[in-house]
């Protein structure tokens, strides 16, 4: 290894830089009149309190996570107490990059209004700036940490070789750093997810229902709620949930780098396939940098949508070229080996091409099956006109039709990706994907500033053209809304994989076989896991939208003069019930999440674990592309209605009958989009890293045979037992079972046995000369530990057992615990 | 094997017998008035049209696969174009089934409402014996025809031996039967599940919404098509469906069955374990028979409900008890083994105590999910006090919550059976649950009946009395309906893994590793399967109810005096559009569950379509569970309204805001329960069926390792191939490659090495002396065909790689073909 370990955080602090600048060009922006003013000040601190909840249970649960982390990192040899510390780190700086995000965007907000009244270039600029500095605070902050905490560790255990245990630990001790991430990820998705939706349910059945104002009215005492809901479900929680997919997918990678043997040497003493994902997402924030320099508009008649996707595609582009000539420079020449499949550098370039083409055509599907305009869409829109129920029906259908591309590309995109580069392909292809994390997630957090800033043009009742600008960008804003969900559950999706390749390897297991009944159990307990969850989702913003109704009623009714503008609602009233909902709601979803892998992993071993993984993968992609789906086109079916739709040659507009069950559609469709569908992405992969996270512990004393693939991490040959007859050649080794030892070898030799088969003929004799044929067999299905294994071979059979590459150990006290560890205990005896 | 095998016929007979006699009697009933025959007359020619339309696609459909199977029959030697004869018989079969069904309930239903005109206790005996009728005719024609061609088959193949290639044949063309069975009843479920609520939809949103007339009224044009959509949709789709379940079921376990060895023998030649499920479900027949006894009330006070439950309470006990003796007296003493797995005889009533547990439990919790005054039922009737969109979400949240203890009761038993008896005990579990098919289809048919009865005694304007006798039936059909649902989703899913590990079986693969990223995708698409066929069924809904409301509107618009009843609705027309939409409509989801498979298959190979089946049956069972009770608790949330409910202390009836809002929920639940949710269960039987049809046409041949487990289907040992140098223990092997045979040999002398350490170093060798050490790992894992292996590993290798049971061979042309019966070509070589 040399210098190029440094490159990275270096690659982290330049992001943080830019960002910095960036962040505060947007500061320096004018905020105009004081209205505006105190509205954006009512959003900024209802967004800090919600914040500050969030992070005072989340202190609670980070603590105690971590000391157990702790304790369990003295458990096994590969593991270390320091695991806690990167929990901590992760954790704190995942709770960062969503605080960076939502500071930046409760200041652009009121920016981009008062841009908006000179001319919408300069209100896109502003918009695109304060999107841009949370991208760039996400990308920096996660490759700085990762490659900083990486250098750190590299150093603590002395790591020396790829190979070696000390770097398994400090991999495994990294892999703390994502678990933090991702557990403040999935609390910020789903109590956002919450947040947003029950103050904009709450707001819209009061307001706008039975009071019949309009959105975003300043009279409606739910309304800052519903603003600040923007800032912490769209900005905070998503910036949390890509946060922690790309470090995820990056240690993913990584993981099954260290696992890489190649043929010739690289540069890096073999690490290069380790720090390849890292450079690759390095460089991918400053081709992101250059890519915002696309991102620019001449006038108001210009289009927005596409100065966007000019900025997309050109970072895109230009880090798919910058891949190329790393992966040429950084990995070693001729044939590269990972857990017996071969491929060449050639091959992780291509890996990185494929996982380019998902996340593309997931973002292009995601925006058909949401357009306006498009069939989708439309289909919803005629089938609004025979009422609400149709409308739902055609809703749901839309859903469920919209998983058949993304999932065939998904499968396309695993098999692609794998035929060129193994495993490590499906992980580098994801991390390929991810790399331009930083445009994505400007391009995706502009929407809901500018979201905000209609919203205060509208409560300050600005000039039409102000709102006008607004809601130009706000449009574009629902379109790379969905086309960012697309990309998040795609990253989602392959990173799971990877992560769930990373688990095979550190569980030392060599396959998760459906076929045997508790694996398909955990399977089928896996898929459940996304509908209780989604359940649970939807019940909560359900639940919370309710109190929201009873907080809103009660101030129309009790304070005087709202309706008439002398009264100022008691908006802080609305958006501690938010909050606290919220904070109360996703504690049950976030524990199932955490704690279901622990148990079925410690109960039940990590192969039927591995089951339980592809369980909720599978079912929670689907899940969660059905649900933002069908949430998305049923937004844009209800917004159709503004500028009016032709239903069987008439034409419908707003408060018509077509128009109100569009509105249910959209109710319906509002947790699903923002609450339940984006917390799938979190929930698979949470699972995952939690899995990756205990994997040490369940790699040996699981039950059944699980245990004991450990010595077969790499590679396997299968004999058959039962089939010993066979396996003699000519030599009819059935026979031997009542043959002494010699008796055996003289019958090889008269029947013209070749030196193998008579081989394999005398090792079915133990060294005292015993037949013991088939222990082997009969061992590998019950030992379970060393007593069992005693018990049921002998101790010959135990030794012989160990003699064949078995990890069931004879007597060897510490032995036992160095096999936890991955290493056999060979040496021991 | 003696003559207990044409015992199952004779019970097959005898249960037809019992139902000619029950159709008699219910023939003999009074049919009331001239107005009431009238209308009976056009519900049973509507039905009778539907039918024949039906068969007439299914006919052509029938006859070209046919022949594609008598063509495929003649390709490997473990199938035989008789196999055409047999699915044609098993969709004649199963057409049939559902013919006696429609038939008999046409007649029950308008003497049932003549009954209700005297007593309820009459009212019930008329539509339970109908029902019975169809409960009978099901499981009779099940059993006569499976037991019969049993016999038909091993006479034609000359079967003696269990474990011969004859046996083999005699099961894969049974395999036949079974296929033509799920194929009809996939089209009549879809079919009929798409005509009902056509139909149901279509009649409501012009009837009661537009024109204001109650349901059931003689003036809607749609009504007849209505209650035509009973019979055809929940009788004979459910018939079909439940026929196909316990073919299915039958034939996976006479599957495992067959391949079973036992320690001591039985008194059936080896037959017994395949014999057993045949045997069990024909005494359920004799006891569902002897259960219809204890169906019977008092008076009009009796409840309806606790006879129905003592009738299925005593078929089930009966029968459980009867397995025991049945077990004891057939299977043999001693150990039973199953691929690897042993178990005694009393652990296969064990599983089948599990198989009825499972059952019940799956009943009980739907029933708990979808009943009145229950709190999931309740929290939707409180959530439509704030409209339409809470009370969809509701619905929503109930559907997903409802998947978890069934998924959990499924799991525990996958397991608990699993661990009674192996796979054997999987299969045997659901063939136990399924034993009492007969009555659980009489309880469900009789549903129903009822429900047509009350709509002849509204429509035929009967004295109160008369309704409220069919309206207490009626709701007691409701819940039975419901546990039906469950107990026939319980049977779809333990059948799909009993069919799942009898296609393993003949796929000659030994695990579907879904840590492979063929089969990981493969899992990835099979569970969007579940996803796109609900689309497609829910659209094809609504699509057709649109063409009904425009037929409606267009009657009441052009023929005059239909609203004063001086002028009679074109009923038939009404009929023609429901029987034409759901023709058309189910032709796409149908070709998806049957060509997927195939395409898969043979493209991919065996462990890919393994992946694809795990993954339509775990997404299929959630999806069908989640759909089934969401749209089952919604009907009863619409229900409870008739009587009035209490939300936040204040009552709310039929026509209040609330009501509206769970009709709303209702017409979405309509096709989530009565269309796309049943036909999950179709759905992921029919598609194992088809890959246990194809598995000997891709056995070997596929991509990959699949084609090599072939000799290792009972058990295997696994070693390291990387690892060599820890497997000689002292002998350090690595060292061996650099040297020669002797060199080695003398090297493991002087480290003192036992000799079995010693063996596996000189296993390393060839007869010429060569180190080829990991051959047999590189070999495994490129050897698709003769050339490649020999290509990449070269003679020497290619013999040692069959030494060691692979099925890689060198160069015989003909035993490439023997390969493919399963049979290993170690003796041609």
């Amino acid at each position: 290894m040399n210098q190029i370990v440094y490159l990275v955080p270096l690659l982290g602090l330049i992001g943080l830089l830019v960002m910095a600048i960036k962040s505060a060009w947007v500061n320096k922006q004018e905020t105009g009149d004081e209205n505006m003013n105190r509205l954006a000040s009512y959003i900024a601190a209802g967004a800090m309190a919600f914040l500050k909840a969030e992070w005072k249970v989340l202190g609670i649960f980070t603590a105690i996570a971590a000391i157990l982390l702790a304790w369990s990192g003295t458990l096994v040899e590969e593991s270390s107490p320091v695991i806690a510390i990167a929990f901590i780190i992760g954790a704190v700086f995942s709770a960062t990059a969503g605080y960076i995000g939502m500071k930046v965007a409760t200041k652009a907000n009121v920016r981009t209004t008062q841009a908006a009244r000179t001319s919408l270039k300069q209100a896109l600029k502003v918009s695109f700036t304060g999107g841009t500095v949370m991208g760039l605070g996400v990308a920096g902050l996660a490759v700085f940490g990762l490659g900083g905490l990486f250098i750190v560790f590299l150093k603590m255990f002395n790591v020396v070789n790829v190979s070696s245990t000390e770097m398994k630990t400090a991999i495994e001790v990294l892999t703390g750093f994502s678990l933090g991430a991702e557990s403040i990820a999935l609390f910020a998705r789903v109590g956002g997810g919450i947040y947003t939706k029950a103050a904009d349910v709450g707001a819209d059945l009061v307001g706008k229902v039975e009071a019949g104002i309009p959105e975003d009215d300043v009279r409606n005492p739910a309304t800052i709620a519903d603003n600040v809901g923007d800032n912490v479900g769209d900005v905070a929680g998503m910036g949390a949930d890509l946060f922690g997919s790309y470090v995820a997918t990056i240690l993913a990678t990584m993981v099954l780098g260290q696992e890489i043997v190649a043929s010739s040497a690289d540069g890096y003493n073999g690490f290069s396939p380790v720090l390849l994902p890292m450079v690759i997402c390095g460089l991918g924030i400053l081709f992101s940098i250059a890519g915002t320099w696309f991102v620019r508009i001449k006038d108001d008649k210009s289009n927005v949508q596409m100065a966007l996707n000019m900025g997309n595609w050109a970072s895109m582009i230009l880090t798919v070229i910058a891949s190329y000539f790393v992966v040429m420079y950084m990995l070693p020449d001729g044939v590269i080996t990972l857990r017996g499949v071969e491929f060449t550098k050639m091959g992780v370039f291509g890996a990185i091409l494929v996982g380019t083409a998902v996340g593309a055509i997931m973002s292009i599907v995601t925006e058909y099956y949401t357009a306006m305009g498009k069939p989708p869409v439309l289909s919803i829109i005629q089938q609004s006109s025979t009422g609400h129920a149709t409308n739902i029906i055609g809703g749901l259908a839309v859903g469920m039709k919209s998983t058949v591309i993304p999932i065939l590309t998904l499968a396309a995109g695993i098999m692609g990706s794998y035929y060129c580069a193994g495993l490590y392909g499906v992980a580098i292809a994801a991390a390929g994907m991810m790399a331009t994390t930083a445009m994505q997630l400007a391009i995706d957090a502009f929407g809901p500033i500018a979201d905000n800033a209609g919203g205060i043009a509208e409560m300050s009742q600005l000039p039409p053209e102000v709102r006008e600008r607004t809601d130009n960008l706000d449009a574009v804003g629902n379109t790379t809304a969905a086309t960012g969900k697309g990309f998040a559950i795609a990253s989602a999706a392959l990173t799971s994989l990877a992560l769930f390749a990373a688990f095979v390897g550190i569980a030392g297991i060599d396959a998760i076989d459906i076929y045997k009944a508790p694996v398909l159990a955990g399977l089928f307990v896996g898929g459940m896991i996304p509908f209780i969850f989604s359940a649970l989702c939807i019940q909560a913003v359900g639940k919370a939208a309710m109190d929201m109704v009873q907080e809103v009623r009660r101030q129309f009714r009790e304070i005087p003069g709202i309706m008439e503008y002398k009264a100022q609602p008691e908006y802080e009233k609305c958006v501690a019930i938010s909050t606290k909902a919220s904070i109360r709601e996703m504690m049950l979803p976030g524990a199932i999440a955490l704690i279901t892998p622990i148990i079925v992993g410690f109960v039940f071993g990590p192969e039927v674990l591995g089951g339980l993984l592809a369980g909720v993968t599978v079912s929670g992609v689907l899940m969660g592309i059905f649900q933002s789906n069908a949430g998305g086109a049923w937004d844009n079916a209800k917004k159709s209605f503004e500028k009016g739709v032709m239903i069987n040659g008439e034409m419908f507009y707003k408060k018509s009958e077509p128009h109100k069950a569009s509105v249910t559609g959209d109710t319906v469709g509002d947790p699903f989009k923002d609450t339940s569908g984006p917390s799938m992405n979190i929930l698979i992969k949470l699972m995952s890293i939690v899995s990756l996270v205990i994997a040490p512990h369940i790699a040996v004393g699981g039950p059944g045979l699980e245990a004991e693939g450990d010595c077969c991490k790499k590679d396997k040959i299968e004999a058959c037992a039962d089939n010993h007859d066979m396996m003699g050649g000519k030599c009819d080794m059935s026979k031997c079972a009542t043959m002494s030892m010699e008796e055996c070898a003289q019958m090889c030799d008269s029947m013209g046995c070749d030196s193998m088969e008579r081989a394999y003929c005398m090792s079915m004799y133990n060294d005292k000369g015993d037949y013991v044929g088939s222990c082997m067999s009969s061992c590998g299905k019950k030992c379970t530990s060393k007593e069992a294994c005693m018990k049921n071979c002998g101790a010959t059979c135990a030794a012989k057992h160990m003699g064949a590459g078995k990890a069931c150990c004879a007597d060897d006290a510490k032995c036992e615990k160095k096999e936890k560890g991955g290493a056999c205990c060979k040496d021991k005896h």
